[in-house]
């Protein structure tokens, strides 16, 4: 692979801790596949040779490469450079010459941006071995701050009759903090981490949550929980508080995704995908051994089977029967009606 | 209906987008069918015409208005008036004359108000085509910031070493940075939307959620979730985690409430309005087309009905039969006995 | 109990009312059973008699207190002091002598600080009352509020063109702003009040919830929720949206806890206490009522008994058939294979 045909681009600016490691970086606009001219200027700006490269730039290669911009015409990308140039913070460039596993926390930060500004859909981008690479953070109304930082910043905060207010204590950030895709509503941004990815004309409501690496594809309400890896596809609804098995947890190797214009019903739960136009009643769960019995267009049992191979199915209603308490599959006719009003995001 | 007989009146300050558009209005002191000697003073100083107005005031209308309140011997709404002539806000003075479909964000801003300061009960006022109305907004440390303008202010933010935290992207705001109503907890504010009525005793916890024209009328315990347009009665119980199918969800037309004295339990749900004394078993869902056997006091099935047929009836006890699954209904005899001390919000 | 055995003592920074009040104590570094030698020098220097005391120490007696620690090598505690005595906040300094009922705010502060410091674990404190004793209180961007000088505060933050961010109201802090004990991860710090005890190795995710005097002691997954009074053993996880009875709640006497290496599916509860390695299939509730039929190693049932009657049983599988809708009970054999990546804290 040339040097010109990079996977992804960012100016960053983010956070070190004391000890002088990453702890995050906002990349304002991040770009995958970068203009080949774009990236020649850069590289011979910056002395870049080859591989992923996370380069904290001195303040001249920002001035320099600011100049060299605005001079090839790219007035964009020379404003930004220019105003990082003028920055206090810790600035850094960030080249993903391929889509491999990452090895530093720029890179990691770069990959959930790409995914959060809908750049890639989940699973499209190399994240193997993140876990490792992410440290823990404190989260709080005073930026990123390492967590064995945090007691001193606290005492010293409340001795000043400030409050030091710590929202988070995870390896990921909130993604609101970051980027808000458009037509988009999240009613409590802690509950969409970055490296979520959310289509046009979703809203999360309270209840909803969206993991990294995960999401929706278009129009959704989500007042359930959507896991690590799993992905909801157009028209789709999540009934409150409802569940879907994550790759990370359940004891699941299926990856799970709900289809086109499924409603999973409130306080429901899958550990089966499914395919498109399918229904699963309010307070339901179905895991990949539950045994299921089919039934015929009279209601009549046709035969019993395991969950698992109804996976991606279309058109199926999975109900529970309330007069024997057996959990039954029927073809799907009801349509999902969603209310316009409330799905309008804007 | 004469000008002197006024819906309902609010001093406002709020935030406008850089266009110019409402994003929110703050009412400090919202008032229902307010006093008509006031209204002659406000209308006749701000050359009110008719109709419902969202008027903003000039400087000296505020100064003139502040003078003529106070020569009225009315202090408490000549301060106000004097406090909003030296802010620098934006400033609106709101006047409701019919509880018609609102018009513009102030009016709706202002029936929000009225629900959460409990001077109207949900369903009391006309919210009609309000979604329509409302832009959503990105909510922060910054206070209200329209959605196309965050990109550019966080980054200015991060770039001045500081952080624009984004805690909701949503039509909606929390009540209370707006109103905390007497004798109420909300542990997690973030599950409590401006038009949440909350009653005098009611404790939201953590897992609690309250939407809008939706909320309790009296002392609740509130660990699962009122959806909009539910009403929930004096003493009643919500687990955690339960759900009530909202009038926005669920494909159901029927206004769901539940009586005094219920208890719904944990990771529970309910698609029908349930009357009072009602108990729903925790891990429980009836949705309105659940069959339901109902039972005598010696636990012989007496017949099987929809769900549906039992709406609104009072002391019902609904749980599912654990040795056959069957949903059942019984004559519910136990006590809610809560806990005093729990309860007890001061 | 002489004078020089305490239970408890620790220096505070904290927050009063406008009428005096104690509204919250942070302390730094509490200690449980102090050490004689600084307990002689703090109850000499400050003329301490007898009981429990919350003493709010004059400049001078801080002066000489930090001069004291400082002579008899207690450079850490006589630094911390010295701190405290340049500070313009509310100083205190809490000497618990016998491990009573507490008798003041920053008693109880104290004792909460023991619990998530883990110096105590649950139940191993004596909170009678505190319910009583702790005010309602605004949590904000600003700090601790008065409920009755929120209003004021609101409005002039708002005239001001600023925001006064109400996190919560409620008689607990979140626990992140007093502490966070080593190797812990907490995605929501909302949900996560102080005096929750959470063992190295525990991440709470968004959806988990931990309230006081409940917890965990070793490694865990908390997706679920931990009701008051709630212990959860090493290695075990709770699944998205899973619920288990406080001690407050659900009308259950009996304090429930989860034993090591048990597994509770999301959407799933308990109204029993469960013993080591047992598992509850997702979505499945059982209540201490449920009737259970136990199952042998063919599958063939063997009797009826009610839930209660296997509380604290180790080695229980917790299912409902999915063809008849009964509830059973088998021998679990499935071990417990926790993602090592996910659970992984640094």
């Amino acid at each position: 692979m040339s040097k010109n045909k990079f996977y992804s681009f960012a100016f960053g600016v983010g956070t070190k801790s004391n000890s002088g490691n990453w702890l995050e970086v906002f990349y304002p606009s991040p770009a995958f596949q970068p203009d080949d001219k774009l990236m020649d200027i850069v590289t011979t700006t910056l002395g870049y040779q080859e591989g992923n490269a996370a380069v904290e730039p001195s303040s001249e290669q920002l001035e320099k490469l600011a100049s060299n911009l605005s001079a090839a015409g790219m007035n964009g990308d020379a404003a930004l450079c220019k105003r990082l140039q003028q920055s206090a913070q810790s600035i850094v460039i960030t080249m993903i010459a391929e889509d491999i596993a990452p090895e530093t926390v720029p890179e990691v930060y770069l990959k959930l941006h790409l995914l959060s500004h809908r750049l890639v859909k989940p699973h499209e981008t190399n994240l193997t071995g993140m876990f490792g690479l992410l440290p823990n953070v404190a989260w709080t109304n005073k930026g990123a701050i390492a967590i064995d930082e945090l007691p001193e910043r606290q005492l010293d905060a409340r001795l000043n009759g400030e409050l030091l207010e710590v929202m988070s204590v995870d390896k990921f950030p909130k993604m609101a903090n970051y980027t808000m895709p458009s037509g988009v509503r999240v009613a409590d941004t802690d509950r969409v981490r970055l490296g979520a990815h959310l289509g046009d004309g979703t809203t999360v409501m309270h209840e909803g949550f969206v993991n990294f690496n995960a999401g929706t594809l278009g129009t959704s309400m989500v007042e359930g929980r959507i896991s690590a890896g799993v992905v909801v596809g157009h028209g789709s609804d999540l009934g409150g508080g409802c569940s879907t098995m994550g790759t990370l947890s359940g004891g699941n190797n299926v990856i799970i995704y709900v289809g086109d214009e499924c409603l999973i019903g409130a306080n429901a739960g899958i550990g089966i995908p499914l395919g498109d136009r399918c229904t699963v009643e309010a307070g339901l769960y179905v895991t990949a051994g539950s045994k299921v019995t089919v039934l015929d267009e009279n209601n009549q049992p046709i035969k019993d089977i395991k969950a698992r191979d109804l996976a991606g199915k279309p058109d199926l209603l999975l109900r529970r029967n309330s007069q024997n308490g057996r959990i039954e599959c029927k073809t799907n006719k009801s349509a999902i009606a969603l209310n316009e009003e409330l799905h309008a995001n804007n």
